[in-house]
């Protein structure tokens, strides 16, 4: 008998478990239900399919060489039989069977399996408030949201646009409708926007966006949506803001309903509980993709980290252990998250220094802005890292990336050394690829590391640009010394600062008092580090550096 | 007594030592003795100072803030005391002092040391043919050089450049010289140019020259340079080359006739002998930088693969165990190496199949080109990807990556995974960055461990396009299925290819014959994977896929 594979589920996971299936057993009768139209889309794409960028709704469900994945294709190249437009209602495990109903005639049926597999995704989540009902108001789930989204800009001729919140999804739609001309602001209860960044980080991002158009109101929260049939406003406890579309954005959960239903383990968090064979706790029964619960691979706990590459990885591991060597495993997540903000790459993977701290890490963390290529090669871009270092260990446990440059290439560098559960001293000797065009002589990851080391050794003392700031507004009597050039100091300052060049460090040693906290910082802080030294090499005894220089400076500028 | 350290040579690794040791040891007196004029240079940039991308001699002397670091540079913000136009002459390493004489004016000095570090670099090898001291004939190896060169293109209007040698510098300067206009020709003795590549992505790279109207000639050796004072042509077994510009780049050679003369060990390929802690056979001498023999981390044997990248990491790993912790050690390289040639990115860490083929590994290989974001995002350019993989521990090897996408993060992903010694099913479940502007969701190195697993597990069995070849060469009689679209076939095809595009192979069995082998592909050879696994459904027992498909056939097509 014919191996019997049925899937709930046709968006990312569920495919690649019938393709995988079928590649692995040809003979397998494999069924997918999805309760849409649309089969094996990017649902990534959308907000790249809204703003234009992407042309054409069939470039998201097509294969790099332009095949379009319909139920057709599926059938005729993969011998995979699909139901669409058609909702899997009941599992009954005892006598291994699914009932479902088709959304558009009402029939129903039962299909028998040997395995099921459940890659139900998930769905957005909509806060209890008034009006998310109205005309014009959208969450970013599917094919079908991109689309209204798409006429309702046309509509209403919208020129003003508010996301409800600040998250990944939230922040590429700010993007979007900022491409397409729309005046767009962003709410976010919380005191920072995209939270799997710092939050010096996060400012960073919300810096970048504001010089691009857009609004952040952060710690503001929504109250209701108001309008007569069409949405006109959002409400929030800091005012009103007129909206001819709102977008809700704030997060999705789980579709854990159905498994819920048959009595499978679902975790706090909502997500199916499964093994590293994604194996569900009926051993028939295999999830895979935004419907599980993760493992967090820094911190061995359940996370929910719902992306499309997870989804793949995670379809290839069901399927197969479930007609295949049962060898393969998957190892868990490590939050990895990126993000194109207009002319930012903005990533992180690992933990974040708060969510280290939370775990109980004792850590260093290390601000480090750097050309992405040789400095002189006139296409090098700045990118802001921001490591956090376990100090017991001397291991990764998370790094951050945002600016104009590749930011992207150190986080998959990063992601690949925690995995490795690599030291800061084993990151240092990286041998990566090196020429002008690339990476500067020694990687930003590299200096990075180098600086952590630095640390860890105690011989390079430094304190936050947020720690500078308090003691700044806490009145404290702090030296706060300057040693970038007179025209880098004319163009913006930190207020306080005293200006001495580097160069002239040495000979001006009258003027920096031995009786206060000395902080030495440049743009970067590497010549704030050499004026560091120069200084305990002459006796000073309470000089630090602060960390990423003017660069990473979160707060306001004079000039 | 404050400690006395000496530094011979100060370009990449010496000035490194010497800044590292300042900040590590404020009161050391450290001395870098340097013969040029010219101090930490960014050598690796001088290809772009002379095509013009780099516009100013000073930029590549810079600190990335535009600080230019000359002998007062180094004496105010480091307090290391610089001689330039300075040749070290001698160590007397009995009495721990060195001889040295100022090249200006002959006089002469002794100095010395507690430890002494040289970083005496590297310098072309200049082969013994006739008329290599004619006039406008260069090596690449300073800055003196680059501005003869930049000199001489306007002083001869120079439209005929010959490149001897097709190594990293022969083919960055072939693209510099047809950036400023100049017809090119790259002569190369090997049967390949870029040797950390294996020929058929080399290959891939010299098709892409050619597009760009480089000309490259493999397999020719160079004779002699003729000319009446100034080189007028370049003579080789296949015939002569007007040239009004002649650069030899045929390889450097460490500088080590100082520690040779001094009796310190030196390894076969005339690098300084030196352990983890950049320790010569003499205790009290350190060497790092281009002068240094390394260790292959994959293989464990000594190697040579001289820069900058290297010379920085050894110079911190110097000046750390003479005056520091004394923890930090060099582990060795990968022999990492990457370039650009005009809108590709060329690059490849570890072993290529020849090398790990030479060193006794069996291994298997993939050939994977793909888009390096999300194939429907409008900036995604392909990366050709090879994996050599060891079939005993599944481990990665090496890999190389050419192409106009981004080729380096690949490399640097790799190098990473190689120095944890991952296995290919560690790298396909790696947590990489994903979204559409960055990557595919499956990243193109994940697809290639995957297809590696593929084939290790028995269930992927490929050709290589050159196994192809030379079936179709030999007059085996093959079946040649080309399952791409009839656009793709009339577009370009390889000779022999019968077109049954993939949808309709499941009926079209009648036309495949079951009594010889058949080999199946398509663009890039997924569409391939999935005929072949059709085929064998259906009782064919005798079936391939093309590695790489039509992409990677690195011979002609039809059209």
């Amino acid at each position: 008998m014919a191996l019997k594979v049925v899937i709930v589920g046709g968006v990312a996971a569920g495919p690649k478990v019938a393709s995988r299936i079928v590649r692995l057993c040809p003979e397998a009768q494999v069924t997918l239900f999805e309760m849409g139209e649309f089969l094996s889309y990017a649902g990534c794409g959308l907000p790249y399919y809204i703003s234009g960028v992407v042309k054409e709704q069939k470039e998201l469900m097509s294969t790099p060489v332009g095949v379009v994945r319909d139920p057709v294709f599926f059938q005729n190249v993969k011998n995979v039989k699909i139901c669409n437009h058609t909702e899997v209602t009941a599992i009954d495990r005892q006598n291994k069977k699914v009932s479902a109903r088709n959304l558009k005639d009402n029939t129903t049926c039962e299909v028998a399996y040997d395995k099921l597999v459940l890659a139900t995704g998930a769905s957005s989540f909509v806060p209890p408030i008034e009006g998310t009902k109205l005309q014009h108001v959208y969450t970013l789930h599917g094919v079908e949201d991109a689309e209204g989204i798409k006429a309702s800009f046309k509509e209403r001729s919208a020129q003003n646009v508010t996301i409800v919140g600040g998250g990944l999804i939230g922040i590429e739609m700010a993007e979007a409708f900022a491409e397409m001309g729309a005046r767009v602001t962003v709410v976010e209860a919380m005191d920072q926007i995209l939270t799997f960044l710092d939050w010096e980080m996060a400012l960073q991002v919300v810096k970048h966006l504001n010089a691009k158009g857009v609004k952040v109101l952060t710690g503001t929260k929504v109250s209701a949506l108001v309008g007569n049939g069409s949405v006109e406003k959002v409400i929030t406890d800091k005012g009103e803001i007129p909206s001819e579309i709102a977008i809700i954005a704030v997060g999705v959960r789980p579709s854990s309903s159905l498994a819920k239903a048959a009595g499978l383990e679902v975790g706090k968090g909502g997500g199916i509980v499964v093994n590293d064979k994604m194996q569900t706790s009926d051993p028939d029964i295999f999830a895979a993709g935004d419907c599980v619960e993760m493992t967090n691979m820094v911190t061995g706990k359940p996370c929910y980290v719902p992306l499309g590459s997870t989804a793949n990885k995670q379809g290839r591991v069901a399927a197969d252990n479930i007609c295949g060597s049962g060898r393969d495993r998957f190892p868990g997540v490590l939050g990895t998250a990126i993000c194109k903000v207009f002319d930012f790459a903005v990533g992180a993977t690992g933990l974040s220094e708060v969510r280290a701290k939370a775990e109980g890490y004792d850590v260093i963390t290390v601000l480090t802005p750097a050309p992405d290529k040789a400095h002189f090669y006139p296409t090098a871009k700045t990118v802001m890292l921001k490591l956090v270092v376990d100090k017991a260990t001397r291991r990764l446990l998370g790094m951050q990336g945002v600016g104009p440059g590749d930011a992207d290439k150190r986080i998959d560098v990063a992601a690949t050394a925690i995995t490795a559960k690599m030291t800061v001293d084993d990151i240092a000797n990286l041998d990566l690829a090196y020429a002008p065009p690339f990476a500067p002589a020694m990687d930003n990851i590299i200096t990075a590391a180098n600086i952590a080391r630095n640390k860890l050794d105690g011989i390079f003392e430094s304190v936050t640009p947020m720690e500078v700031k308090a003691m700044l507004d806490a009145g404290q009597d702090i030296f706060l010394l300057d040693v970038r050039t007179p025209d880098e100091y004319n163009a913006a300052r930190i207020p306080g600062g005293v200006l001495i060049p580097l160069g002239k460090v040495r000979t001006s040693l009258d003027k920096i008092p031995h009786d206060k906290p000395v902080i030495a910082f440049c743009k970067i802080s590497l010549r704030g580090y050499e004026a560091a030294l120069i200084l305990k090499a002459n006796g000073y005894t309470n000089v630090k550096v602060m960390d990423g220089g003017v660069v990473m400076w979160p707060y306001g500028l004079e000039n």
